[in-house]
């Protein structure tokens, strides 16, 4: 069983694949338990319910995210060929989900979002939390492109928050067709998006 | 306790309203009965299985959007004006939602998908077959669009695949966000990404 520190752990990396590939609903304690090969009574040692373990769930999704957005967004290159290797290393993140089992998963965040924000509050501020700190990260880049010239951004932070929703949009489909190869081409729409969205500003001034 | 027809349709409605707001493995056969006002020896004598029951809620779903894509798309205008009407009636029907219930259900066929594409490989193929029906009435219009020289689009299919992706992805955020006032922008949005799409394509061929 190691440690009791051990135990956590394991508790939360085996939560978190069973609620990435299933959901929270449909996956039970007891599953979590076995599937972490843990105790119940440790269970309950560290966590109170389902729902606290979820809370630190979400953390090491976002924790996971974070790493990658720095890997990619934080290296070097140009803002726009960072964010470019930011959007390949999902598309390919989700081929490698697919060949490990056998579906599509998505994006656990995602996912998480919409089974959850009608059915709990506290869940649903602490998701919306995450998806802030994913907008202003790449909010930050955008207005790195936009100061160096490859962007005419006038509020990267919406922009932002259009990319967000593209990326999520076109993820869930991925997830419905079972198709992580329809991604390859995430990347070039992503651009072409943002790219137009001063349109848009222009637009909205009209409306 | 009406008619069995009635008990049927009952049944639809009260599981289509429950689903929409809580997901599909959250619900339970007892609930929907209870919900409905029907026994539960009648649910069995309609469906075999909560399962059995979800497909005929997905037709229900895509009966109501295709009313609201012919409503607004089918009627009178130029296409893009048309594209217009459908988006702001979509954003106008979460407004509607949440003065209803009190949160943004979101796209009951976009939860659906994320919940149980990993889980249930007829049920994503019932959804995605839903999808596809959607993203082809959408295509139809844009192909329409690109004709009457208002896009310029090299492949419409394609295009409304993004769409899709995009609205879901907006959907997706106003639910997490819980405001339906954000999806305000929807339409401007669609169409600035519309109108960038060629660039994609050019992008494409020489990636």
């Amino acid at each position: 069983m190691g440690r009791p520190s051990d135990a956590r752990e394991k508790l939360l990396e085996a939560a978190g694949r069973l609620i990435s590939a299933r959901g929270y609903t449909a996956v039970g304690v007891s599953e979590i338990c076995d599937e972490a090969g843990v105790k119940k009574g440790s269970f309950y040692h560290f966590f109170d319910s389902k729902r606290d373990l979820v809370l630190d769930v979400i953390d090491s999704y976002w924790e996971h995210m974070a790493e990658g957005l720095e890997l990619t967004l934080g290296g070097a290159g140009k803002p726009l060929a960072r964010l470019e290797r930011f959007l390949r290393a999902n598309a390919n993140e989700a081929c490698r989900g697919r060949d490990a089992v056998g579906h599509v998963c998505g994006c656990p965040l995602g996912n998480l979002a919409l089974e959850l924000s009608t059915q709990d509050e506290l869940l649903r501020e602490k998701l919306n939390e995450v998806f802030g700190y994913w907008t202003s990260r790449l909010a930050a880049v955008l207005e790195e492109a936009t100061q160096a010239g490859e962007l005419d951004l006038g509020d990267p932070q919406r922009a932002a928050g259009d990319l967000v929703a593209f990326v999520e949009g076109r993820v869930l489909l991925s997830k419905l067709h079972n198709d992580p190869e329809s991604l390859a081409d995430l990347a070039p729409s992503v651009l072409a998006l943002l790219r137009a969205l001063p349109g848009v500003s222009a637009q909205q001034t009209t409306a």
